[in-house]
């Protein structure tokens, strides 16, 4: 039976000691593919542990797929290197996600300054105003203006200021186990933008390609930079490599550990699969046909359960050959008025980079980055995203509570994954799309259904969670105390319509 | 002899209304095309006014190209319709810049932070430290960060806070003559962000001219961001516009109240061109042969002397068929490091926008955008710019006042049109080019060749000036206290090469 020394584990708590290891005997070969796990009880008696100290190893490594469970069997090793067959694999929570054509649509146009007009936007994605450390925000910035050798008003680098990505840097490896020096991090008014910087350093001579169903803006930006793009479709794993073979696709973008709107976390054995085709050119000298995975982890701080998920880019790094260009944004963590996000380039894009692009002004003012950097610097960064995180798990809770103690809880189910700021609201109705976001639109209610994120409309109508009957529910932007009259609201819209 | 009625001249002050009327008379056809004007004596004892009034007139009248004067001979009406006998139009003034190769280099890379190791930078482009509103910036952003309600955190739309658009519409109309309603300003995060944007909006398939000599950083922006971009030469009036013609251009970048490097003024006369050049297909069906001016007005606060020029985009807006997309920025006024520019619109593409690049967040954080509303809003903006104008005035007539005072006087000339933040020095001397700005860099001077500035060394070699032994003197970074030691050192560098 698996054992492990535990008198190694330094200052690791014990199951994310006991995590390490199961994950790292995957990863060498240590287990068969597909061989069966000791229960929780049994391992933990094996090792004198507690139940519940297994039983978090296992569920982080089910989250991030290196293990999978079957009802009433037990606990079961991924198949990391080959095809895991598909009855098996996750089953608990297998669905799928059938084809859907290449011709997408005008975007989601969530950008307007209408939110007045709804009693609850499920669209918005905009943070909880009463948690923004005003006071605090305010007091650095009087610091910054009133420095005697202020360098608000000095030159700024291409990539933003140092000490903004020294701070970012020591935060990636802190929390997300990325190891950044500050010169691969560059500083981008916003992750538009990032799209646009990515598009003029890779060329748009290549073929890009997103998730679908995924957030549309993508898309839209990449083409609007007058790169080809194609959305391509998911199974249940996530984005399909045989299509993206097929295409001719030599950029990837995706977002393994928390895919927008469904929720999905990407698991490993499609994650090695995407690694292993990134890297299939290396060596080539065509670089025009190096291959490119860029890896948004939009919303990967607010993971309420278990430790947070490893990046894909962590994962390429110690390959040794990185090809996972890695996005995030404080658009979650502060707001997104704040227009700050950043891109991490692998050590070999860097020449490119500042070959490129290295005329560029960097579009975020200095004083906003010093904010920012003098922020994080005082750990007040962290400290504001541990509260924001337990203001958003109540506020999850509280919404999940309502619904399931209220009339909706007899015609719909909630799908989530304890993680990000949305989830999904499947209703078993006989009305779907426009007529059901017509009636909450009369009470008041804006959301989006998850066909919404389809490109072409076909692939949503064989969506068998029912596509467009399934609600997007975004609710960082929901005020607290709207809550049960915004659920009331719900029932009153959907209930008479069984 | 001309007449015009004062008692219409309504808050006016008289010079300014002789000036419009004047100029009201030669855009109507009311004089014939080079006819002589009464001398300033004739024409003030005429209208019972002083001569220092008519004086102001005719020189900004000069100024915009509506008269043209020939040493002892007079003042003469400007031929606007049809092209003007080379040896009389504007011969005091007149110089040549022959064509130019159509292939550019590198760029300056001006944007490294390594403006410490000069103990004087001419190259460098950032404000008076010194001279920016500190502790008003920090009262403004603590008010607004203390708002009960405050948007600070609130979704943005595309083209940027209402507020500020509307401070900006306002601060056009009373000091630039521009009419132009919130809804056709757009804010971008720097000028460089809006050249994209407007690749973005107008389309890649075409061809964009720039100057040439010009300002590298379009050309290299417009390409980055997928256009084909032709650096077309200039004449002693502006960009040529039989070249553009020649070479299929539909849109082309322009500075024409005070051409980057040059300094020069684009006369009355080739404004009308391009006017009449952009108007050519309109009402065609094919909207990609529509053509655009983007006129550039990146320094026009820092006239020192008259009144503001008018701008292409009022000339084109009274002619009711509107081809110029206006573009300014706060770099200059405030500090490049803050990031915000903007696109005026022509109405006729407000709809491109928002079908094209609706979907983008707009990339200025929305604190600056209400700090520099709020500092617009009190007329701290108008009172600043003032004290800015001063400041750099004098620091201008310091440093001219410096150069000519010393050993460089018998071995240089100066270059300048009482407008922006730079001027050109022409020495005269035998070593030029990269030699001529290593003697000055090893006494610690930085600064640009007007060389530097041609797309194709060899049209810099024929340059009657002598481009290569022209130093482009950007003045506005430069500590005042540091000009008498710093043109001494140039001195030194100078002097004994002859």
């Amino acid at each position: 039976m698996f054992t492990c020394d535990f008198s190694k584990r330094g200052n690791l708590p014990l199951w994310e000691f006991l995590y390490t290891e199961i994950k790292n005997a995957v990863i060498s070969g240590l287990f068969s593919p597909d061989e069966k796990m000791p229960s929780k009880r049994t391992l933990a008696s094996h090792l004198g542990i507690s139940v519940i100290t297994v039983a978090a190893a296992y569920n982080q490594l089910i989250s991030e797929g290196w293990l999978y469970s079957i009802e009433r069997r037990g606990f079961f090793v991924t198949n990391i290197g080959e095809s895991v067959p598909e009855k098996t694999f996750r089953a608990s929570r297998a669905e799928k996600i059938p084809a859907a054509g290449k011709i997408p649509e005008r975007p989601e146009t969530g950008n307007t300054a209408q939110k007045e007009k709804w009693f609850a936007d499920f669209r918005d994605n905009s943070t909880a105003l009463e948690k923004f450390p005003f006071s605090q925000w305010s007091k650095i910035i009087r610091k910054i203006l009133h420095m005697p050798d202020s360098k608000v008003l000095s030159r700024c680098e291409t990539a933003g200021l140092k000490e903004l990505r020294e701070e970012i840097s020591s935060y990636l490896l802190r929390f997300r186990n990325i190891k950044a020096s500050p010169e691969r991090i560059i500083i981008c008014p916003g992750t538009e933008y990032a799209y646009g910087m990515l598009v003029q350093i890779l060329g748009r001579e290549r073929i890009y390609a997103v998730e679908n169903p995924g957030y549309r803006k993508t898309a839209d930006v990449l083409r609007i930079n007058g790169a080809v793009c194609c959305p391509v479709d998911m199974d249940k794993e996530g984005i399909r490599p045989d299509i993206i073979e097929k295409l001719n696709v030599s950029v990837i973008h995706v977002s393994p550990l928390h895919h927008y709107p469904t929720g999905r976390v990407m698991p490993v054995k499609r994650r090695m699969e995407l690694l292993s085709w990134s890297m299939k050119n290396d060596g080539e000298d065509d670089a025009a046909k190096d291959r490119w995975i860029i890896e948004d982890d939009y919303d990967s701080e607010f993971r309420f359960t278990g430790k947070p998920l490893e990046t894909l880019q962590s994962l390429s790094e110690s390959s040794g050959r990185n090809r996972v260009i890695y996005i995030n944004t404080f658009s979650k963590t502060l707001a997104p008025s704040f227009r700050i996000s950043y891109i991490v380039l692998p050590e070999t894009l860097l020449e490119d980079f500042s070959e490129k692009a290295g005329f560029f002004a960097c579009a975020v003012p200095n004083l906003d980055q010093m904010a920012l950097a003098e922020f994080m610097k005082n750990r007040n960064f962290e400290t504001h995203i541990l509260r924001m995180k337990n203001y958003y798990r109540t506020t999850r809770n509280n919404l999940i509570t309502a619904i399931e103690s209220g009339k909706l809880a007899d015609i719909s189910h909630i799908k989530e994954e304890d993680a990000g700021l949305h989830f999904l609201l499947t209703l078993d109705t006989d009305i779907s799309g426009e007529k059901l976001k017509g009636k909450l639109a009369e009470e008041g209610i804006n959301a989006a259904l998850l066909s919404d994120y389809f490109h072409g409309k076909e692939s949503a109508a064989d969506f068998p969670e029912a596509a467009d009957k399934t609600l997007v529910i975004n609710y960082s932007g929901i005020s607290r105390e709207r809550i049960p009259a915004a659920v009331k609201r719900m029932e009153k819209a959907l209930t008479p319509v069984r």
